[in-house]
């Protein structure tokens, strides 16, 4: 093992801090974030930071970096209250990676990256390559003052999937989605199987949830 | 696809509820937050909520769910601004899932669940089966009012990692760490070798960052 401290992660070098820094939560979720402005022009990020926040009521969340430079997300939510959460499926890695890019405010990524709107009772538009949809509406802007980022919440409006992955107990399936994984800023993982335990009790063996993945309800 | 609306999230039975809408940000960081109260108790507790905030300075944060139980990790941090994150690796799922099972104050889930603390210069132990660890300092305690959960920020003091899985550009790989992710309430997932891709610009096609996992520099 290794010890690294604060001042020795504040003295490396931008890229190397920002890299290693990114590295250490673990692994991300990877999603991309659609939005449309008022005028109507349409936007497409990569997000790496959507996190639960609740079931009841459905409420998720997710970080926006500072913005003192424009942040069309953010920009288009705050005009419109409207957004959607759109599984990165391993398949589309790369494409989604270029939403990374800076397009500028005209662009939408939708065309510059290959992916395609669809539209529906809500505001922002979904991405139709995506395994599983999220419709939200914004519920919170929440300053973190510490580094001037944002926690974003959103009410979960309505959740479009692929059937096959809900399985009788509501877990959904992340490897039959086929959804990533992100690590730090540029590293995208295929999701396996998970392993699955039962509801742990004090004192007890923790024990493997047997097959329900396949066959139980 | 199918489609699933906010009334009918609402109308599920509860444990399915948890578990569905706990599945649709996507896979989840695997960690155990260790806490030690002013009186010498020390708490382990599992968490798939560990999410990047910032590189400079180094910050991350966490979400607590309401704090109308006893949360002995929230308890800790407010009473002594201590605590550090811990990778759970995949060898060892199962033990981190049992610290999930709801243990009086006076347990230590170090000894209930088969950790060992190490101890260190800050006052929240360490777990030495973890094969990255972070020493945090508590930065900030946010309310999001939306369903009283609360956003935990902490500053970054210290990393100790397994050397080997540090590369020359600062990422730290998972799969070298061995690290997992967590789907819903109770999915573990090995996270294999990442994908990387060079920095994207806008209207270029995005590069694969070839063999640098490996070699370059």
């Amino acid at each position: 093992m290794i010890s690294i401290s604060r001042e020795e992660i504040l003295g490396f070098e931008k890229r190397f801090r920002g890299t290693f820094v990114n590295s250490l939560s673990g692994v991300k979720s990877a999603n991309l974030i659609a939005t449309k402005s008022a005028a109507g022009n349409s936007n497409l990020a990569i997000f790496s930071s959507v996190i639960h926040l609740g079931a009841s009521p459905p409420l998720l969340g997710f970080i926006m970096r500072p913005v003192t430079v424009d942040r069309h997300t953010y920009q288009n939510i705050k005009e419109t209250l409207s957004f959607t959460v759109n599984h990165i499926s391993y398949d589309f890695i790369k494409q989604a990676h270029g939403t990374s890019a800076r397009y500028s405010k005209e662009v939408s990524e939708f065309d510059a990256c290959g992916f395609t709107e669809t539209h529906s009772e809500f505001y922002a538009p979904f991405v139709k390559e995506s395994a599983l949809r999220i419709a939200c509406k914004l519920s919170e802007d929440i300053e973190i003052k510490s580094n001037n980022t944002r926690l974003i919440t959103g009410h979960i409006e309505k959740v479009e999937l692929k059937e096959a992955a809900l399985l009788p107990d509501g877990y959904v399936d992340l490897s039959v989605l086929g959804t990533a994984g992100i690590s730090a800023l540029d590293g995208y993982h295929k999701i396996e199987k998970a392993k699955r335990f039962k509801y742990a009790k004090p004192h007890k063996k923790v024990v493997d949830l047997n097959g329900r993945n396949e066959s139980e309800s």
